[in-house]
C-alpha cells in the first residue's frame, strides 16, 4: 500500500510514478511556454534571433521543472509556477551564453550545436545574454506583480541573490581563478556550491514559493537542493570522463583538457559515485515531510545521479 | 514672488536654488551608499574589486540623482530612495563595462581611466558587469520587499524593462549594427530612446514609484524622462564633436572615428544645439503640475543641456 512505502521507495520503479513522462510533459510545456514568452519581444531581431538561438538549443529544462515540481508540493500551487520557470530558464541560457565565449571557456559546441557566439559573433552573444538576463526580472515582476506583489519580490530575492555575485557570478569567477591550479575539496564543494548549485536550489525555492510552501518547508526544499546541486555536479564531473558526445551534447574529456578540479580526480572514479549515491540519498530523505507530492522531486534525484551508472 | 514665476524661469537661477550644491550633496550620498552596498558582498575578492572599480570610478551619478529628485516630487517619499538609486547606477555601471569589451565599442578608457577589462581581463569585466545587473535586483527586493512589496514589484518591472531587450540591451544592437550605416533621424532616435534615453526615463519612473507619485504624475515624469534623455544624448553627440579629453572624460571624436550616427552629423552644429534646447523646455513644461518640488529636475535640465554651450 503506498502509505507504507517509503519516498524513496516511491520513487525507484517500486510504485506506479513514470518519471519519463513527467519530464517529457513538462518539458514540452516549458518549450511551449518559452516560444510564447519570446514572442511577446518588440525588440531588434539580431537580438530577438540570438536569445531565440540559444534558448531552443534544447537541454533537459531541469530547473524550470524543478520549479513546477517544487510548487505542487502542497497540492495546488498558490499561482502558476510557469513564468518563474521560464525565468529560471532564462538565467541558465544567459549564464551558458556568457560561459561558452572566448574570454571565458571558448566553447564551439554546446548541446550539440554552435554555441551562440560561433553564430552571432560575440557582440550579439554577450548582448543576447545580457537581455536573457535581464527579461528574467520582467517576466517575474510582469506575471506576479500586480495580483502577487509579495510572491514577486520574493522570487525576485531568491533569484537574484543565487545568480549574482555570492552564486552563479561568484562560481563561475572562482572557476575561472581555479582553472590550472588543484584546489581541496572544500574549495572545489564552494565553487560548485556557488556555481551550479546555486540555482538549482533557487528553482526549488523559487517554486516553493510560488507554490506557497510555508517557511519550515522551504527550509526542507532548500536542502533537497542543496544536495541535488551537489549531486548534479559530481555526475557531471563523471559524464566528463565516461560518457560520449551524444549523451553529453558536448565534447567529452573538456574538464581535462582545461585542467579544471573534478571529483574523479580528487577522489578517483568509484568514490565519486559513492558520494553521488550518498548525496542522492540524502536529498531524497529532507522530502520527507512532503509524502506523496514529492514523488516528482524524489524520482529527479534518481535520476541525476543514475545519469552517471 | 516665488508663486508667478514659471517653473523653466526658477531653474534658471532667477531663484535661489543651488543646483551645484544640491548634485555635490547627492552625488557625495550616493557614493558612500554604494560603497556600504559593496562591503556587504561576501563574494570572490577578484570579482569584488573589479565591480567596485567601475563603481567608483566616478561620473556625475546623475540617474541616482534623478531617482532622488523624483521621489522628492511629493514633498517627501513613501520610502528611502537611496536602494533605488543605487540599483540604477548598478545597472548603469554594468552597461558601460560591457559596452566597452573588445568585442563591442573596444575603448581603452573611460572617465579618465582604463576600462575595466584593461585591468582585469576581459573573463572577469564580463562577469563584473553580469554581478552588477544581478545585483541591482537583489538591492531592491531586499531593501522593498518586505515593507513595500507592490513597490518592490513595481521597481523591478520597470527597471528590468528599460534595461532589457526592448530597452537599453536592444539599444546598444542597434547600435552595432548602424555603426558604419548612415540611419536617418527617426532610426537614430528609436536608437538612442532604447540605448540611453530608456534608463533615464526609467530613473524618474522608479523615483516616481518609490516616492509614492500617483499615475497621472507618473505620465509627467515619463514624458520629462523620454525628452531629458534625448536632450542628453544630443548633447553628448556635441560634446563629441566640441569638448576635450578632460571635459569629456574620454578621448573625443570617437563617434566620428566609430562612423557612428550622431546628430550634429545629420542636423549640423547649430541645428543640433537648437533641438536641445527645445527638447530641454518641453522636458521642463511637463512638470509644471510639481510646482516648487520639481526646481531640481528643471535644474537638471538646463544643466543637460548648455554643457554643450
Amino acid at each position: 500500500m503506498a502509505m507504507t512505502t517509503t519516498t524513496a521507495e516511491r520513487s525507484t520503479g517500486s510504485n506506479s510514478f513514470d518519471l519519463h513522462s513527467y519530464l517529457k510533459y513538462n518539458k514540452d510545456k516549458v518549450d511551449n511556454a518559452l516560444k510564447e514568452v519570446m514572442k511577446t519581444y518588440d525588440c531588434p531581431s539580431p537580438l530577438q534571433e540570438a536569445m531565440l538561438y540559444s534558448l531552443a538549443a534544447g537541454g533537459k529544462r531541469l530547473r524550470p521543472i524543478l520549479v513546477i515540481a517544487a510548487s505542487n508540493l502542497n497540492g495546488s500551487p498558490a499561482c502558476d509556477p510557469m513564468p518563474a520557470a521560464c525565468a529560471l530558464e532564462f538565467v541558465h541560457t544567459y549564464s551558458l551564453i556568457h560561459d561558452d565565449l572566448p574570454a571565458m571557456d571558448d566553447d564551439d559546441f554546446r548541446r550539440g550545436k554552435p554555441t551562440n557566439h560561433k553564430v552571432f559573433g560575440e557582440a550579439l552573444a554577450i548582448l543576447a545574454g545580457d537581455a536573457l538576463l535581464t527579461e528574467a526580472f520582467t517576466i517575474i515582476s510582469k506575471a506576479y506583480g500586480s495580483e502577487f506583489p509579495a510572491i514577486a519580490a520574493g522570487v525576485t530575492a531568491e533569484l537574484a541573490s543565487s545568480a549574482g555575485a555570492e552564486g552563479m557570478v561568484g562560481g563561475q569567477v572562482l572557476d575561472t581563478i581555479a582553472t590550472g591550479n588543484t584546489p581541496d575539496i572544500v574549495e572545489m564543494e564552494r565553487l560548485h556550491r556557488m556555481k551550479t548549485g546555486a540555482l538549482i536550489k533557487s528553482a526549488l525555492l523559487i517554486g516553493g514559493i510560488v507554490g506557497g510552501v510555508g517557511p519550515e518547508k522551504l527550509d526542507a526544499l532548500e536542502r533537497y537542493g542543496l544536495e541535488l546541486g551537489l549531486a548534479f555536479q559530481i555526475t557531471d564531473d563523471l559524464l566528463d570522463v565516461t560518457g560520449d558526445l551524444v549523451s553529453l551534447g558536448k565534447t567529452p574529456g573538456s574538464d581535462e583538457r582545461m585542467n579544471k578540479p573534478t571529483y574523479p580526480k580528487l577522489l578517483g572514479i568509484e568514490a565519486a559515485r559513492s558520494l553521488a549515491a550518498e548525496v542522492r540519498d540524502r536529498a531524497i530523505d529532507s522530502l520527507k515531510s512532503f509524502g506523496n507530492n514529492a514523488e516528482p522531486l524524489c524520482a529527479i534525484a534518481h535520476y541525476v545521479v543514475e545519469r552517471s551508472f
